[in-house]
């Protein structure tokens, strides 16, 4: 449990580590357990020693350097060169002289660490600093340089910020864990504003914070942060699932009016949702109808940030411990194991999850510890939510590519930036190599650059076949020279004068972005086409087109009305979705181990969220609940 | 509204009185307007003016005199022994300086009042106070006297926190009400504790606060005070729905916790809730066990209390509005009516009720202005609780009694104080004045006579039937000669040595109170019966004498272990139950109008309550609900 005080901590670590080892001082550095030592390179020889501690004490253990011990940074910088071959490709070092560690960007981070950690060793025997080895990407990401420097120079408020929260939670347990429940703050029997809060006698923890983009005032865009259990004040922690807006778009606002406290995700998804955040602030801005708060409150979200990869279990408040597991949703999208109380309790909150491999990712995970209790979402619940298999959905995309481009068409594809347009990317970059279609430029607008670029940060979280192509055959599909990046109206404008092509461009349903000017532009060439791979909500211009409108009224270049024909190609394509449909929520709800005695449905339409339920119901069971936003749920 | 602030009132009264009124001030006390006046006199001649602007207003209103018009006291009651008819037999005549009124207490307030109000006119007319007339009961209660000496002395204080209150309700409501919801803090899903809170974006108004009597520790005995959503602080007002522990036996806890908000009750609740109140604080301080309370914070409670009749319409918060109507489940039980916003939703709370006409009340009312949401008991919500009617029942005691008679034997009838023991008089009453049992002696011990005075006070309360008896025969059924109040061990030990009786104690399941005594005499002859007539918990000495088992070991008079041999006839009469049955159940839901949109059981176990719901659920087509403890419910 999380009662152990930090004074027991210490005792046992004192006690195993070896008598030569001069421990500095140990401390709580949020969730993790910091060793500093006078000679770390004796810890890091010895790496069984710290694992078996790290499992005895149930806690995360990070040993770092004392100061006295660390070689000058010029030196260091040097003597890293000596060490670390070549090929590595180091792009940059620097110094974190809050945590004495030493941030080593490099291309190729595994010849860094070297076989079983032998170099990285090498360096903490040789300078005193620990190294942190970080991957530059081979797509330059701006939004991880803001990242990065955020929060290096932000190392002594985090470090402040982490000593604090973990006392607060290795304080002792105060009230018997008697009782778990879960307020539905948003996103339940709708799709949007995914909010829940999980309560205990002892913790508040906030699943998920998310606006809904399309909603046409605050009361329907936002959560409902004036449920009365809700205070910010008293939050213990927040976790976003992944970084969709619909998850994570309102977490600002938390930081703006007071919240101080830590935010888990996995490190993608902080990447990823930095990206979409900024965006979204820059584009209310610019419609004139901003948000209830800015770019301050991002920066202050990162700074309050704690990344946790798969599997990793931490303790979050003194009766939970969190841990993650893939989603298969997008890149770094996660489901949220939560363990209450000492085995009181175990929750399962799905998040958005795909029970299916796809180029991208894994399928999800359905093996838990435990699970009484199941949050799980039901997007695609309805009866009637049958995709054609991703296969087919592949071969249908290809055959209008494959026409389009015969006839001397141009092909449209608007698109999500974020997941749908990598996954479309991984297709069409593997049927254009096997030659199954022609060798054209993929142009690749806006935001979906920056996507994949983060994308091509984080290999770890890709699927096991594109880890595979990355790392062991060395070819990288995302870097491929058919992707072509878009920065200006010249090169669109070139674009569309120019020879057959493939676009992929923002926003994915021509609600705004330069989706809607090459629709403009291509629109009344009949050899041209339009796919649409994603959802066109209602009333959004994509929608529109996809009926098969055909006059379709849009200010031109000149701030004028004017008539655009649609005389290309209208195609939709389904099963690209990250959503897993009908039969795959069915499955995962039967799948899922251990079996759970109750499952909560959200994330759907009212009636496809009941369908689902009932069917899940009379099919398995097992209780089901479809709570309303602001009704609170007994877990235990 | 409540919106309309005490400036717009002050100028429509100003407005629509005629212009020889003096006006002196106008205040809100509570949720009442009151008018102060130099000439009350023109005011009280004039009633259709102020019922009229009572109606337009919306708001309950009172007229008090000007200190300046007063009379001198003693020429007052001088004036008042004039002017009222000696038969109405005044018992006491006292002033309230704070509110400028003369208390008169008489036994026929009827004749206090004079027809159509002509002699409480008079009074006015002539001494200038305004009279608030009570009725001194014909059987003296030692309660109702505390109750109203504890009213008159704090008198000041009342007002104060009235004004308060009164400028509270009467602020502007600060959000839109579009949404309102219950959390369940308990007796959901089980009976005992009963305690509910109903949130809207403005306010925050409890229903019922009840104890669990048979809990055996504090978590399961008092309700989820801990619930996030929960602070005594930000409380605005309390319901209580009848007297009975489960629903008002923790309300002292909230005003020794900071509550200094009102309690919502009828008259007869808040006498008979102190009764059981400091009852049971008596019990708890002799089983050194105390309570976390103690009599001051009854007394507390008392000077918060306001008491409302059936069907009067009263704000009490800035956005709710409450009326009380009959329960039938014990005098003064009520159902709540809550009026949210301005139409926004209306909620009805049973409380406990009976659907059918019993000897001492009406049957609970169906008919509401409007109801979307209703939040009923599920007692004896099981398809089993089929209980025989209750001229059955009637018929079955009655047979019981007279063959027990007959053969020279004593009946004994363990009861619960409040409710069963006054409707077992009144049915004893009727068949011995009609001759069909044996004139012998009714034997009322315990806290029975005092609830019985109670019930004395209270006419208007009890069933046409009774109120015919009272008001228009003049014979009143509890004060028969039959009935002897026994007060002393003494008194008792005469009782069980001489002739056949019938005697009615607490406590009603044998497991404390006079009862247990009046078995240890009586059980070992065979010419006596003990009689049955209400749920005998599982564990009770109750439900092992009605099981049948004939050895008992009790502790003696000298304080040592003593089998009794239970050779008295053992009888179970069921039908006497305050609250409806499965059949009277199923009957309000369906006949309750409007029909609501959702139906929320509470007050029943697990298997009763899912019972009853999917009854109604399938049989009426109305959704249904059966939230746990700690959940919350969406109402709209
Ligand atoms: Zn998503
Ligand atoms: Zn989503
Ligand atoms: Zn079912
Ligand atoms: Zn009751
Ligand atoms: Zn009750």
């Amino acid at each position: 449990m999380a009662s152990e005080s930090l004074e027991d901590i210490k005792k046992t670590i004192n006690e195993r580590l070896p008598e030569k080892v001069q421990v500095a001082k140990i401390e709580f550095e949020g969730p993790q357990v910091v060793i500093y030592t006078k000679n770390p390179e004796i810890i890091t020889d010895n790496g069984d020693l710290v694992r078996n501690l790290a499992k005895d004490l149930r806690k995360r253990m990070i040993i770092r350097s004392d100061k006295s011990v660390l070689m000058e940074p010029e030196k260091t910088i040097e003597t890293i060169n000596q060490i670390v071959p070549e090929d590595a490709h180091i792009t940059n070092v620097s110094f974190d002289d809050v945590t004495n560690e030493v941030i080593i960007e490099a291309q190729k981070p595994g010849l860094v660490i070297g076989k079983y950690g032998v170099t990285s060793r090498d360096i903490v025997r040789k300078t005193g600093w620990a190294p942190k080895i970080l991957r530059t990407p081979p797509i330059k990401s701006e939004i991880i340089g803001r990242v990065r420097n955020t929060i290096l120079s932000s190392s002594k408020e985090r470090k402040k910020n982490l000593t604090e929260l973990g006392s607060r939670i290795h304080q002792s347990v105060k009230y018997d864990n008697d009782w778990a429940r879960l307020t539905s703050m948003g996103g339940f029997k709708e799709v949007g504003r995914s909010c829940m809060l999980l309560q205990t006698p002892n913790s508040r923890v906030l699943l998920d914070c998310g606006v809904n983009v399309a909603g046409p005032d605050e009361k329907t865009a936002f959560p409902f942060l004036n449920v009365p259990e809700f205070s910010i004040q008293d939050l213990d922690a927040v976790i976003i699932s992944h970084a969709h807006l619909d998850h994570c778009g309102f977490l600002p606002y938390l930081y703006h009016y007071g919240y101080e406290g830590p935010v888990y995700c996995t490190t993608p998804t902080r990447d990823l949702m930095t990206l979409l955040q900024l965006d979204h602030i820059d584009i209310a801005h610019r419609e004139d109808n901003p948000l209830p708060f800015n770019v301050k409150h991002v920066q202050k979200e990162l700074k309050h940030s704690i990344t946790l990869d798969y599997g990793e279990v931490t303790d979050i408040t003194t009766d939970i411990k969190l841990t993650f597991h893939n989603a298969g949703h997008i890149l770094g999208s996660a489901m949220s194991h939560l363990h209450i109380g000492d085995g009181a309790h175990n929750m399962v909150y799905t998040g958005d999850f795909k029970y299916e491999r796809s180029r991208l990712l894994e399928p999800a995970t359905t093996r838990f510890p435990r699970s009484e209790s199941l949050v799980m979402e039901s997007t695609y619940g309805g009866h009637e939510d049958v995709q054609p298999s991703r296969n087919k959905a592949e071969k249908e995309l290809m055959k209008t590519i494959y026409q389009t481009l015969n006839r001397g068409g141009k092909v449209l594809v608007p698109v999500f930036a974020v997941g749908r347009a990598q996954e479309l990317m991984i297709v069409l970059e593997e049927y254009m190599r096997q030659g199954m279609i022609d060798e054209v430029p993929i142009y690749i607008d806006g935001m979906i650059w920056e996507a994949t670029a983060i994308h091509t940060a984080r290999p770890e979280y890709l699927s096991k076949d594109l880890r595979d192509q990355i790392f062991h055959m060395g070819r990288n599909p995302f870097v491929s020279d058919y992707f072509v990046k878009v920065q200006n109206i010249n090169e669109r404008k070139d674009i569309v004068e120019g020879d057959p092509c493939i676009i992929l461009s923002t926003s994915g349903m021509l609600t705004g972005g330069n989706s809607v000017q090459y629709f403009k532009w291509l629109s009344e060439d009949e050899r041209n086409a339009i796919v649409f791979v994603g959802y066109q909500s209602e009333g959004s211009l994509g929608r529109r087109i996809q009926k098969g409108m055909k006059e379709i009224p849009l200010e031109n270049d000149e701030g004028r009305t004017q008539v655009y024909n649609v005389r290309m190609q209208v195609k939709t394509v389904e099963g690209f979705s990250g959503h897993s449909n009908r039969r795959q929520l069915m499955e995962f709800a039967k799948r899922i181990h251990p079996r759970p005695d109750k499952i909560i449905m959200c994330h759907g339409d009212p009636y496809k969220t009941v369908d689902l339920a009932s069917s899940v119901h009379r099919s398995y069971k097992i209780e089901t609940k479809t709570p309303l936003n602001l009704e609170a749920t007994r877990l235990q």
